[in-house]
This record gives C-alpha cells, sequence and structure tokens, in this order.
C-alpha cells in the first residue's frame, strides 16, 4: 500500500485556485521549492558567484547530476543520463549512435503517427547522409513483427502515444526487436514521472525524454538522454567541448570523455537546469510503483465517471486503452466539434488540451491531480455538451498554438 | 560624442561589493531588471498561465523575438537571427548549410587555435560526414590568403579570439574568402554586445554566437544563429518539430517554416530565453559605436597602466595587439606563473580568468566596467607579483574548472 500523503504532495506545487489544471502532460506545475530555488540561483549565485559559480556552485556538474536525478524515475543505472540540450537533439545522438552500433544496417522503423519531432529528426538524418546510410519506414504499431524488425537498425517508439495516451509493452517491444538484432530508443516524453519502468531490467538500449511535462522542469526545459552503459562507447555526432574528457585544457583535437558524459554538446543554461533540478526533488523518496498507481487511480475515476454518464456515452468515445496495462496517464476522448469544446472547457478553467483531428486530452499528473479534478472536468464537459456552449463564436478560433 | 551615461548604466547591473569583475567576456553580470523579469515569469507566467503561456505569454515566440534583440546588436537585418540551443550545435547547422550552398566544394577551413567546441564540431561533421563530403584544415590566419581558402566551401573564424583578445577585419576577411567563392561563418562569442559591427554590410554568410558573456543573458544561457537572408532556403540538419512551417497541426511530414524560423528545432527554455530578452533590454537605445568607444577606451587605459608599470614591464608581455583596431574587449597578458597569480588576483577580489599555457585575462565589459577597475586591477597584479604571494600553495591547486 502506497505511504504517500497525497495531499500534502499537491501542497508542494502552486497550483492555481480556480483552475482544474489537466495538462501537466503538457507543461507540469510549479513546484514551490523551484520557485525558492531559482530565486537563490539568480539572486545569490548568479548575482554574486558570477563566473565561480561553475566551480564553487557545481554548476559544470548540472548535466550529469541532473541526469544521476532522474535514473531512478525511469529505472536507469547511475551514469546513463544525462539532462541537455532538447529531446530533438538528444535523439539525434540516440540514432547516430544506432547506425554506428549497428553498422551495415541503415533502417530506422518508426510506427505510423509518432509524435512528430521524432519522425523528422529521423527523417532529416536520412536527408543529411544519404538513403544508403540512413533511411526511415513507418509501420503499424498493432502489426509489428520480428520480420518487419529484422533489416532495421532501431526501432523509434514513444513509451506512452502522445494522442491515444497507450502504453507500450517496454520488456517485450524491446525484447522482439534485439531478437531481430534491431535496436531499441524509446522516448520517454509523455511517460517519464508518472509511470514506473525500469530500463535497465527491459534492457533498453536508449531513451530520450523531455523534463517538462511529469517532471515539472518549467516550460521549454531541457531533454534527457539515456544511453546503456554496454553502448557508452560510440561516437557523439555532436562533440561539444562539454563533452571532452579534459575540457577547461582546450587542446586542440577532440577526445570523448568517459561515460555518458561525451553525449554533452556545448554549455547548458544553468536558470534551467536548476529548475529541473528542484523540481526532481519532489520525487526523492517517492517510489514510481506508488505514483503510478496513484496515477491509475485517477485516469480510471474519469473513465469510470464517463462509462456512467449517459451524456458522455452519446458524445464522446474513449481512446485511451480501458486496461490498466495498456493506459498511460492522460484520457483521450474523441468527439465531434473537439477544438470547441476544449475552448470551451479552458474558458470555465478545466485546462486540456486538443490534438488534431478531433482528441480532447484530460492528463493526469499523479503528484498533484485529485479525483475532484477528474469529477470537475467530467461536469464541466457534460455542460458543455448538453448546453451547446461550445458553439459560442469565441471558442472557434484557432490560434496558431493550440 | 557619446550621449551614454555609463555610471548610470553600471547602476542597472548587480556588481557584487569588494570584487573587481573583469570576467563578464566569460559570464555577463546580473542585470538588476532581468533579476525582476526572470521572478515575474516564474511567479506569474509559469505558476499561473501553465500551458497557456506559449500563446498568452508569447513563450512561443522567444526564439525569433530574442533574436530581432540580437540583431540591431550585431547589425542584422530583422528575420536573420534566431536565439535557441548552443553555439555549437547552431555551429553545427552553419557548417552543413555552407556545404549546401557551396556544393561540390566539402573543406571546411578553420584557424589554428580556434576556440576547441568550434573545432570539434567541424571535425564531428567531417566524421559522420566522412571525409569526401567534409574534411577540414587549419591555417594560421596571418597567412591567410585567397589561394588557402579556393577550394574551402566554408571559412570558420573568431571575430574575437578568445586567448589573445585580438579583433579581426570582418569586412577584409569575408570579402577575401568570398572573392574566391568560400562562405563565412564567424563566430562572434567574444564580440557581440562589446564591438560594433555590421553583418549585413559586412556581407556576412553565417554567424554564430553566445548570449552569456557581453551579452548577460545569465551561466549557459542559448547561443544565437545569424543567417543571411539570401541563405536563408538551406536545409535544417536536426529539423525539429519548432522549426515546421505548421508547428501544431502535428503533421507527418516535415514542411520548412519559410525564413530564419527553420534553424529551430526542439523547444527551447523559457526561463533561459526570457533572461536573455531582459537583458538585453538593456541595450535599448544605446549605440554600438558608443559602447565599443567605452569599451577601447577601458582596455587602452588599462595597456596604459601596463606601461607605465615598471614592475608589469618586467613580468608581463602583452599578448593582445596594442592597435585599436586590433582588439577586442579584453587584455591579455603572458607572464610565467600565469595560474597561481590568476588565483591570487581572484583571492584578492580581482575575477580574472588563466588561459593555457601562460595568460591571464583581463576581460572589461563596457557596460559596467570603470577605469577605477583597471586601475585596481593593475595595483593588484603589482602586488601580486612584487610580494610573491601568487607562490603560496592555495593558489598552485588546479580544479578541473578554472
Amino acid at each position: 500500500m502506497s505511504t504517500i500523503d497525497f495531499d500534502k504532495l499537491r501542497s508542494r506545487f502552486h497550483i492555481p485556485t480556480r483552475k482544474v489544471y489537466l495538462d501537466g502532460n503538457s507543461l507540469g506545475a510549479l513546484p514551490r521549492y523551484t520557485q525558492e530555488r531559482l530565486h537563490q540561483v539568480i539572486s545569490t549565485e548568479w548575482a554574486d558567484e558570477l563566473v565561480s559559480g561553475w566551480n564553487t556552485k557545481q554548476w559544470i556538474d548540472l548535466p550529469l547530476s541532473v541526469g544521476e536525478q532522474i535514473a531512478p524515475i525511469i529505472g536507469a543505472a547511475s551514469g546513463t543520463v544525462v539532462c541537455c540540450d532538447s529531446l530533438s537533439i538528444n535523439l539525434f545522438k540516440a540514432l547516430t549512435a544506432c547506425l554506428e552500433v549497428n553498422e551495415g544496417r541503415s533502417l530506422i522503423t518508426l510506427e505510423d503517427g509518432q509524435f512528430p519531432t521524432d519522425s523528422y529528426i529521423a527523417d532529416g538524418l536520412s536527408q543529411l547522409l544519404g538513403a544508403d546510410r540512413c533511411r526511415t519506414q513507418s509501420v503499424d504499431i498493432a502489426a509489428l513483427t520480428p520480420e518487419t524488425l529484422s533489416k532495421s537498425a532501431a526501432l523509434l517508439l514513444s513509451h506512452v502515444d502522445y494522442k491515444s495516451g497507450a502504453l507500450r509493452d517496454m520488456d517485450a517491444i524491446t525484447a522482439m526487436a534485439q531478437s531481430v538484432g534491431c535496436l531499441v530508443i524509446w522516448d520517454l516524453a509523455h511517460s517519464a514521472g508518472a509511470i514506473d519502468m525500469d530500463l535497465e531490467a527491459s534492457q533498453v538500449d536508449f531513451a530520450v525524454g523531455c523534463t517538462y511535462k511529469f517532471l515539472n522542469g518549467g516550460p521549454g526545459a531541457p531533454g534527457f538522454l539515456y544511453v546503456a552503459e554496454r553502448h557508452q562507447e560510440v561516437q557523439n555526432p555532436l562533440p561539444g567541448w562539454m563533452g571532452h574528457a579534459r575540457l577547461f585544457d582546450f587542446e586542440a583535437t577532440y577526445e570523448a570523455a568517459p561515460g555518458i558524459k561525451r553525449f554533452l554538446t556545448g554549455t547548458q543554461s544553468v536558470l534551467a537546469l536548476s529548475a529541473v533540478s528542484a523540481s526532481l526533488s519532489v520525487f526523492e523518496g517517492l517510489a514510481m510503483q506508488d505514483i503510478r498507481a496513484r496515477s491509475l487511480a485517477l485516469t480510471r475515476h474519469f473513465i469510470t465517471r464517463w462509462e456512467q454518464s449517459t451524456v458522455l456515452q452519446s458524445y464522446a468515445a474513449l481512446v485511451t486503452p480501458f486496461d490498466d496495462a495498456q493506459r498511460g496517464s492522460q484520457v483521450s476522448l474523441a468527439l465531434e466539434h473537439a477544438f470547441p469544446v476544449s475552448q470551451a472547457l479552458i474558458a470555465d478553467g478545466v485546462i486540456v488540451d486538443f490534438r488534431e483531428p478531433s482528441i480532447v486530452r484530460f492528463g493526469f499528473s499523479p503528484l498533484y491531480n485529485t479525483f475532484s479534478d477528474a469529477d470537475h472536468a467530467i461536469a464541466s464537459l457534460e455542460a458543455v455538451l448538453t448546453s451547446e456552449r461550445y458553439r459560442l463564436p469565441q471558442f472557434q478560433i484557432r490560434s496558431t498554438v493550440t
């Protein structure tokens, strides 16, 4: 049984009053400690230590020390995670690493409907290296078999799909790919911090993720990269000075640092990494199994309410898998007029988001969302649909960002 | 004549008391407004707006809007600068762009002693693409002739050399390279914000820079990339979703955004970019010619003091060019025991830095350094040398970061 006091945990976050925030799968809420810690970093560290802070405040170690904080959350060994750059750029590093390890294979397999930046980066690598060295194929994940992977250098998959909220079987898929000599890169953007996983036990090769969703690192917070220890001898295709074996010797020739450090490129934002570090401290002492159980309880509660609602049964279809083992930490409903409905909900203070073409996502962050949040969201959705308030002209306007 | 009140300008920065800070060429001081503005971004924008901030607070526009703030400081046209990622990663984009524009040429020319990350990235690209598509040569900048560049796709140079502080003739070198069909990438890390320049008038092709030195964007603040309008049709080798023409349509196929936006890759830190944006507001209404004049006056004053000091004449040689037109915004002295001398100066509150093998750098940030700072530094250096205080054991210890 969980020993976590979730009310107390919620109180560690700044949650806007009069809002039901169900978009922590897009941007996590601000931990109160992060607010304090950033004030300190700015007003004492940057202001007073100035350049000495790289030493005295261990700024230089942040990409690795934050990586060490992420490791237990994703079941990674010490020395296998680095926090830096963006997910997209870390993926570029992981992809070239797979081509190096799997010399002789040039095919990268992705799933249909992969989160766009993942396929853009893979296609971009193909464009850069030429089709003889790298090409991509996209397959229906339901049709994934050893045969479809037998010529692939790497399979790139989202652990939780951003639209449907479906959770993939990391163990089984990794084993299937590796059985035919295909490496696996998992994109953990929509799972890290909400789903318990064990990258080491699953023998994952590479993983990438972001820290601004369930890890609450702040808007646009850096990405992370996991490289299994057995692959850490590969080259970083972006070998900047921060990955050099002797950074401050300013040597003319690059010599990769040992271990995960070689995957660093340029200098990283101390503000951004300090925010991530502070936010990750909220996870200290919490078991990921308990966090996962809370997440499942919240989404299960929301789904039960949807089942019980005659209004919702007729208007909204469940896209997210009903089975606990296949569900991430969000519930996606498909419905007509999904965009104006999402805008009407937001106007009611229920913060959700819309995804093309007809999905409204209700994200549950296990660290701070409550059963009452789920109840409010259901009630508000019923009201919006029955009143047809979503037909109001102000809810039809599509801005650039949705 | 300058109309800038430099005392007033200095008061806009948080300058630690009892320190003479001469390392703004490594990490710029904290503007008071940036401190305020970050507090606001954290405590009202992230905390309360949460995911809506991407729209309501224009977070999504930051890489381009900060680019627009940088543009006038470096003499770039509107729509040619983007602030994102690190200098190293932006350089990778600029290098592949040169190879694309200069199809048929594969050689990248760098100077001997180029700032390490620049040559590491260029060599890394060569490794990734293979020597037939990309190779590098390094030349003595004094021996740079049209002949040495006649087969180069690109010449990559630092505008101000990080060790010597020598300023290069952007106009003449760019014209020389282009006369033999070689493109030019300028690394502005040690010049942007201190030296007046006009990238458009000099017809520069590409430039990269960082915002944490003379632009005062904070420790590890993002890099920037300049792409001349005529080259903006090239491909980004790291085509992440932020550079897509219709980002939030989540299309399966990448279509590059028009203009400079296509050089974006992943999501950028809102905290980091907000800090840069706030710090750049200090430059508003200031003419770069006036800032440059102040920088020259400060370094000239320091050099004059060095000339007048019999102690310093016998101990320390001037490395930085004496001629104003060839001097950046730092003065580098070469001396025996340079490392322990730098440590003894720091212990005295004169913050300088050491560069291998025998250089102590005195950086002058024209926005906040004073003539009195130069006087203090000279007096302290004389005292350290004549007292031989640098021989104390505590000044001999080399930490990882120096």
